[in-house]
């Protein structure tokens, strides 16, 4: 049996709840995002303390992800649904995109801690572009949402294959720095790690995109977007 | 309108619908397996052919996760549900898991082909026992949802720090190579990419695990797993 005092949501009127999940998935977002600018923050300030500070955060992230896919099915399987299908699965997929840009986030700032261990080196201001690009991107896709902007999310997902570019050329110039100065393999791997987890972060900001047309449009299948990130088929450093 | 032709399936019942998703859950983890056990094959033939075609099958797995949601989705919203919230939220957590196993074995066979362009390596072997336990992880986890086993579901968190494990002494290995041998340093980069792409398939077994265990025992929150890969933090080859 459930009493109005233990479950006072239940008053709630649909409208009410999802105008509710929507500010939350926007808030979870938001942290998200912050978290990608505090992450390279910490590397440039090389600075432990503030790392695992922003590692600790990744928490809260990951609970707003539980909290948020349980409140939405509850209000799918309430009964008659003021949205659809669409409405409920974009919300869903959002999310998790959402806790996995917080994953990469996090991960950022436990190799910036590595990183310390040995003395600066000049590639880490090559991430700056990456992150601010990712970041951006991440922020564009939750207004999009927010807005249900069908033109911004497009642009979102145009805008990722100039991610995979600065990804590639920052690949490649740091193999070349480690084949020059094999000492720096250690901390350049790391760098390459990184760099992987800001080219990633793009990735979910275009799935976050895809979801906003598919929530508005129904279109589940797009077309492959242009893709320009080919470390991953690279063979030198040309 | 509806129609009993255009759509069939809602003349079966509750169960029915359930059985059939389990089914294509189970088959599209069977898919994601194969993939893994395919894809390092590719890698030990020097095939790029081969690798064109595990990359191509990606694309099956990625729509069965499309419709197996889209069921999920609207099995829950039918009307008076036969299982619960955990029975859905398990179902698309483990097809989402599932779909991004089938992700990394793409991306094993994707890096394969860079690979076949400089002569062969004898660390491509190291990532044989990396692969067999992580392909072996996702079948018992996938086993474990069969049955909803949570003693084989324990199991499964627990042997993810023996691949964790696995995959830093490959990690450190690789990086003594780079060091010792700078041409080595492209191919081994790669090589480094594919040991996280199967440390990586290790912690979505384990995410299915805790899908089973909270699909059965409803906890969401479980105790941290002892984790034992700290090749992100690693700043030296010791």
């Amino acid at each position: 049996m459930t009493t109005p005092t233990d479950t006072p949501h239940i008053l709630r009127s649909n409208d009410q709840e999802q105008q509710r999940l929507h500010n939350e998935i926007q808030r979870m977002g938001a942290m998200a995002a912050a978290q990608i600018d505090a992450a390279i923050d910490v590397v440039h300030r090389r600075d432990d303390k503030a790392a695992d500070r922003v590692i600790a955060n990744d928490d809260a992230i990951d609970e707003l992800e539980l909290q948020i896919s349980n409140d939405v099915m509850r209000l799918a399987l309430r009964g008659p649904l003021a949205g659809d299908l669409r409405v409920i699965l974009a919300a869903l997929r959002i999310a998790s995109d959402i806790e996995r840009v917080g994953d990469y986030a996090a991960n950022l700032a436990k190799r910036s801690k590595s990183l310390n261990q040995v003395p600066p080196m000049p590639h880490t201001h090559g991430l700056d572009a990456l992150a601010r690009l990712a970041s951006q991107l991440v922020r564009d896709a939750l207004r999009a949402y927010d807005t249900l902007d069908v033109e911004l999310a497009e642009q979102v997902r145009e805008r990722d294959g100039e991610l995979d570019q600065l990804h590639t050329s920052l690949f490649r110039e740091l193999l070349t720095y480690m084949m020059e100065d094999p000492r720096s393999i250690t901390p350049c791997t790391h760098l390459l790690f990184m760099a992987k987890n800001l080219e990633r972060i793009g990735d979910h900001a275009t799935n976050i995109a895809e979801n906003v047309i598919f929530r508005v449009k129904g279109e589940d299948k797009l077309p492959p977007r242009d893709k320009r990130d080919d470390t991953s088929t690279t063979s030198g450093v040309g």
